[in-house]
Order: C-alpha cells, then sequence, then structure tokens
C-alpha cells in the first residue's frame, strides 16, 4: 500500500514532497518528487519507483554524475523492468541543490550539477551544498516516510561522480547500506583534476577533509569491510578512465585490507548511459541478492 | 561484417553516411548518423542499432512521434537488450526534414518534428516534407547498402504520429514490410485535429487524398490483408485516446475485412516513453517471430 496517493501533496511527520509527475510502467509507478532540503536548504528534485505489490521493498538507491539531473539515470538507464521483476524501490536524487541564490560555477564540474555528495565547508558553497547529509538523512527520510519501504534494506550505486557518491557514502555510512556498486566511478578525488578541484573548492585546502571522501583512501582503511563484495563496471573506450576514473587504485586499496571488490572492465564501452544501460540489470541483481537476505 | 567502419564517413554508389556518434550497448554497436535525402533535399539524422554477429539480420524499423528526433526512441525506449538477444537491426529516423530554408510551423503539431511520414503537395511543405518518399526509399536504401540486413525481412512500428507512420507506410507500401505494430497510433488522421490540421495543410482540401493516409480507411479497403496479425498497445490513462487516437477505429475497419489485430488496452499507462518501455520488448518479440521465418 502506497503511502503516497494522488492528491499531488503527500504529507508525514515534518516531510513533505510535492508529486511533480508521476508514470505507470512494468506494472509500477514512477514518481517525479520535489521536496524541500533542511540540509540544502532548497527545494529538491528526485524519482522514486514503486513496483507493483504490497512491500515493503528494498531501496536502490543511484547517485548521477557529473551536469545530470535526477533525470538522465530514470530516462535512459533502462533499469525498471529489472526492478521491478526483482521488486525493488529505486530512488534517483538530484545531483546537487540548485536555483537562485544558490552559488554556481561556469564550468560543469563545481557548482550546480557538481555536488560530488560532500558536505561543503567553504564559502560560497557550504551555505547550500550540504549533499552527504541530503542523501544520508532528509533523501532516505522522505523515502522511508512516503513509500512502502523496508529502509534496513538500501543499497547503493552510482556512476562516475555518483559512483565516487555511492562507495564513500556506502563507507562512511555503512550502517545505513547493506550493498554497494558503482559504474565508472572517480576512484580517488585526491588525485584527478576533477576531483582536486572539488575537494578544493568545497573542502579547502587541508588535505586531511579531502580524504573522508576518497574512495580509494577509505577502502584502504578498511571502511568496505561490512560489505562482502563491491562490484565495479568501467568501460575500456571511456575517455576519462586514465585521467579522472583510475579504478585501478580501488583494487589496489582493497588488496591491502583483503576487501574483496569485483572490477570487470569492458571492450569497447564508454562513460554514456549506453554503458549504464548495458550493464544495470547486473547491478540490480547483484543488489536484490544482498538486500534480500 | 559491417560495412560502416570507424572512417566517421561511410560511402557506397550514390550513398553517403556521416557518423555523428557511435556507442557499445548490449554487445553490438549504436550509430547516430547524418544523410543527405533526395526526397527531402535536406541532411536527415537517425540512428542504428546493429547487434554483434555476423549477419545479415532482419531490421525493425522504428516512426517516432511529434516533436521527437531520433534520440527520443534511442534514449528512453529500452530496447536494444531485446534487440540484440534477437538479432534485431534497429532504425530509428527522425520525424520531419529540418533546417534553415525548410517551411516551419509555431505549433508542435505541423512543420519541422511533425512530418506525418506524408508526401506533402501544398506549398510552403511540398518542397521538402516528403517523409513518405524518404522513409520508403531513401532509408531504406541506405540501410540495406551500409549494415549487415537482409532487406526482405524488414518490420515497422511507432508511437502516436509514428504509429500513423507505420501503419500506413506499411499498408501503402506492403512489398517493403513483413511485419507491423503500433504503440497508442493516431488510427484515424480523417477524424481528429491533429491529423484535419496536417492532412490539410500538406495535402490540400481534398479528402481523397487524406484516406491515402487514413491507417482506418486503408484498413477497411483490406490494405493489410498481407499481414497476419498487426499488434497496437494502447494506454487508457493516455490523455490523447478519446480525442486523437481512437484505436477503436482500428478495431472496427479490421472487423470489416477480417484482418486479425490484437489491440491491448493497459489500465493506467499513458502517452510516455514509460509506455513504450513497458512494452518495447513484446513488439520486438512479434516483429522477431514474423521476420526469423
Amino acid at each position: 500500500m502506497l503511502v503516497l496517493d494522488n492528491d499531488d501533496v503527500a504529507t508525514a511527520p515534518a516531510i513533505k514532497a510535492e508529486i511533480t509527475a508521476q508514470h505507470t510502467l512494468h506494472g509500477g509507478t514512477l514518481y517525479f518528487l520535489k521536496h524541500d532540503s533542511a540540509a540544502t536548504k532548497t527545494p529538491m528534485a528526485l524519482s522514486v519507483f514503486v513496483p507493483e505489490g504490497e512491500g515493503p521493498f528494498p531501496v536502490f538507491l543511484w547517485l548521477s554524475g557529473l551536469t545530470c539531473t535526477a533525470n538522465n539515470f530514470t530516462e535512459k538507464a533502462g533499469a525498471y523492468k529489472k526492478a521491478a521483476e526483482l521488486g525493488l524501490i529505486v530512488v534517483a536524487p538530484d545531483t546537487s541543490p540548485r536555483g537562485e541564490g544558490v552559488a554556481n560555477d561556469d564550468a560543469y564540474d563545481m557548482g550546480q550539477g557538481a555536488g560530488f555528495y560532500v558536505n561543503a565547508t567553504q564559502s560560497p558553497w557550504a551555505a547550500h551544498f550540504q549533499m552527504e547529509t541530503y542523501v544520508t538523512r532528509d533523501l532516505l527520510e522522505l523515502i522511508g516516510a512516503q513509500f512502502p519501504t523496508d529502509m534496513s534494506r538500501v543499497g547503493i550505486s552510482g556512476h562516475s561522480m555518483g559512483g565516487h557518491g555511492a562507495l564513500t557514502l556506502a563507507m562512511n555510512h555503512s550502517n545505513l547500506f547493506t550493498s554497494v556498486s558503482a559504474f565508472a566511478p572517480i576512484a580517488s578525488p585526491v588525485h584527478c583534476p576533477w576531483g582536486q578541484k572539488a575537494m578544493a573548492g568545497y573542502l579547502g585546502p587541508n588535505h586531511d577533509a579531502w580524504e573522508i571522501y576518497d574512495a580509494a583512501m577509505r577502502l584502504a582503511r578498511g571502511k568496505a569491510l561490512s560489505y562482502d563484495d563491491i562490484l565495479i563496471d568501467q568501460g575500456l573506450a571511456d575517455p576519462f578512465l586514465d585521467t579522472q576514473l583510475m579504478p585501478h587504485l580501488l583494487e589496489q586499496a582493497a588488496k591491502v585490507v583483503g576487501q574483496k571488490l569485483t572490477l570487470r572492465r569492458h571492450e569497447g564501452y564508454d562513460h554514456s548511459y549506453y554503458f549504464i544501460a548495458s550493464f544495470i540489470d547486473d547491478h540490480l541483481e547483484f543488489h536484490a541478492a544482498r538486500l534480500k537476505t
């Protein structure tokens, strides 16, 4: 039974969400929502797919990459047929706060559309760019309160900047998540131009603060040992592979602490949503196997 | 073996196509192409998915609806996993000629993005809006010459205006197509505002010309009798169902001539690509069953 109904406005204690669009697909329902986040102090947009049936359902949380909104994954990944079959709720939030009064940068790799899933400490970003708290608190509270979820069974995944987000949030909040995977993640922001720019901007010059958001470094400290395996898919025709992503650093870090990590390298695949669409079913099955037990 | 290679330009006698983008997905390759059409006297854009393997492959041709380019189906339908599995080449052309010097209309339902798959006879449209000839001649010639196709096995389908296109082209060119289906087609342009506006604009006031492009009327004349069945999917929450689409007119026409037609009505589904994504695999299987024999 859905807590949300078709009134276009759903309420729960202290949590409100507006349904901005709604579609039936694969026997389930896809909602586009807007809700006010206390963390970002802005409205935040997201999509939620709810499969047919009573629930409670486990949750697959997807974090998107640079320049994306909630829509990219929702429209392009082709994830919902398998999610419907497996009985997974699928949640895709936006990649940053947005709007007038929210700081921005002319480049695509900083500011709106590029929140990096960190809690910014530096001006002008700190006022709204609190994406770690947004995802791990406000978003999960909303989903838990408004949908037929079992919040003790949540898996997290994402692409590129969102792969970095999935890995680091899974490691820094291992109490919240049961399973984690990523597509072409930024494995070590400390070691790549995208990461260095974002970390310096959001967190300032102190590298101690950066390391908390560096997946390879967290992995090497054993922060993922509660996960029995981590699935990573990487295309070998991805133009960002060597300069920005560097998934081999995850392999190396995993080896240091005896963390199981499955890194699959795919000949010919690039960085696009066509790559994600090709392997998303494998990820959904990877998570479902862990979320159902 | 692909005739097209990675040179970014492919040539065949009198046929040239430029590869504007290329992606690996589901083991196959997706090409975005641009080629000059003699029919429209403009460059035309399309996408072509080629599955893994040697071929020759049968072809599934998709025609999109109002406002669409080749990208909507390509990005949103989630068709390629099943197409790869079935060994189908999937072709998605644009919905009209475009560009400077091509007539247009401020409304979304006429002009660029709204070619209705007819050969226009009226000014200013006749100069470029020759979409029937474009699809049935130039596009099929390109696909036949440049890809490992078996052009004796081509199925056609589409959505809304593209469903109208698929049905009428299949009936008016039954020598070219082996199978036909549609999602939420404009069943009878003569009887709906979208169709009346487009037919009057492209074809002038003479209704005899309109009837050639009216699926329900062609069906009632037995023009689809070479097809053993026609699969139509229609969402019952589609806001255009009663005023623009009227699929019951297809049922009635089919009955008149003893044409088999399977019209499936789906509770809750709307007019979006989420509806298409939910049932595209059924259509691909419907066509594959007929194209393989």
